[in-house]
């Protein structure tokens, strides 16, 4: 079983609208609602390839009840959430129906009482006991400490568990300390980590802060693996165009399922960029568009860097 | 027992950003919750005048179901909602914190079976028999049939109970022509309902129509009434700045309040447009500024017209 921890889950909403006029009102023509923070995405990709996977993290109220339902009702990942007291946060995509763009509000999240925290971190090493690997992944609710993710790498690495961590800012800043097995940073979380804009440097900046592989996504431009074994650029076939929601949590599934399957880099890095690019491809935020994802995993090209 | 019918209820979300820019990701400080949908607020500012009052309409869903438990948990309108298998709508209020202006985002609603628009037939007929006023207010969700304000106005008038309508649009325009008490047009609604933007010509147009009286609001300038007794402005002493939000919610409390009050039509317009002016002055959007109420009550300017 792959764990993937997701401790601000999110009830993400994507709202089409005409067009979005700050100011002004708008009718949403379409609501679409489902379970949604970067673990429960990766999740729900894992699943699609045919893993077993877990997803834990805290959901409360309303919003989180709607969530749990949510994700009982597909064949996909097991539910071993937390209930807390807090409401679970929603977040909103608003897509602009003329330019396709999106605009993004994301509520802060519940508020975590240190015996939900405690709570939480016995059931994580429980469900680290039967793990192949875990993903931790995304913002840190209030309440939360922020050195969150340092612990649960550190429990991690004490029962043998391979840690891919995917956050930002100062929980990433400590996680990374903490020594993860992979971390999965874009262009401006790297940039904010190690001071540096040019990504070849920054990379292995991080690498030296204690990850074990950094997997740096550029966009459009595909992904940097700086890793003990070799460093390779790999890049979708073709310039990418459309919605790059999940993208970088489909990638994340890529690498976790290829590291369970014990591939090699070249191969995970293959997996998570098809992954990735067959998520932009798909007409609904998110989704992984399976027939995209077969014909893109040919085509991927990766080059030693 | 005031009635206010309120078809398409919300729950109403306030979100506080720095500065809404289209296609960016924002971080909402701020998220405020409560029951909406305009016959909702009018209920709550006439309980908070100390009228006892009913709402009725419908709620489903998870959305429905924190609606009723916010409803139930204030002192004010007894909860008279019809349940529905779909999910009440979200409205989504973002607050920039610059400018303060607001920007508005609303789900259409829940699909309405017609074996659900039945039970509340039955429903509004049964809460008319104990009211002494009823406001039919707001936009109709989906599978409620366009004349539906035309058919609740004909009940309430063959039971004797004074009806005001305030809508928009085609269930505006059937509804007048089944003569309400009062209706309260903007003046968009007004000039959409009678094709003239002079509010003068408009607003005797729509007496034409079918509306007994007419309640013009417009905006900062206050109100134009042209009832069977007279015609009269009324408006605030002093320019006002301020979020606009539930203004004409507020103004329709203050317009049924004195009608059940059997006042003159120039205290009802004063009532009315201190309540919306408290409420334009008011920190939350939608809230009454109660001593801000007293004052203006003794500053609102009514003159023949």
């Amino acid at each position: 079983m792959i764990l993937t921890v997701t401790l601000n889950t999110a009830l993400d909403l994507t709202y089409r609208v005409r067009s979005l006029r700050p100011h002004a009102s708008h009718r949403v023509s379409e609501v679409v609602e489902r379970p949604g923070g970067k673990g429960v995405n990766v999740a729900r990709v894992l699943a699609a390839l045919g893993h077993e996977v877990t997803v834990t993290g805290f959901a409360g109220g309303a919003t989180g009840q709607v969530l749990r339902e949510r994700l009982a009702g597909t064949s996909g990942p097991v539910d071993a959430l937390v209930p807390v007291a807090g409401a679970t946060r929603r977040t909103i995509a608003v897509v602009d129906g003329r330019s396709g763009d999106t605009t993004q509000l994301n509520e802060p999240g519940p508020q975590i009482a240190p015996a939900e925290w405690g709570t939480f971190l016995d059931r994580y090493e429980e469900l680290l006991a039967g793990a192949s690997a875990v993903a931790l992944c995304g913002s840190l609710p209030p309440g939360v400490p922020v050195g969150a993710y340092a612990t649960l790498v550190r429990t991690a690495r004490a029962l043998g568990v391979p840690a891919l961590l995917d956050t930002s800012g100062e929980p990433l800043r400590r996680g990374v300390a903490a020594r993860p097995d992979v971390i999965k940073p874009n262009a401006d979380e790297l940039a904010e980590l190690t001071g540096s804009h040019e990504p070849s440097r920054a990379t292995q900046d991080a690498r030296r802060r204690g990850a074990r592989a950094v997997v740096a996504s550029l966009g459009a431009d595909g992904l940097l693996a700086v890793t003990p074994e070799g460093r390779w650029r790999a890049a979708p076939p073709s310039r990418v165009h459309g919605n790059p929601t999940g993208a970088g949590d489909a990638a994340v599934a890529g690498l976790l399922s290829g590291l369970v399957e014990n591939l090699d880099w070249p191969a995970r890095l293959t997996r998570a960029v098809a992954l990735a690019t067959a998520t932009v491809h798909a007409p609904t935020a998110g989704d992984v568009g399976r027939t995209a994802y077969d014909e893109l995993l040919a085509r991927v090209l990766v080059t030693a860097a």
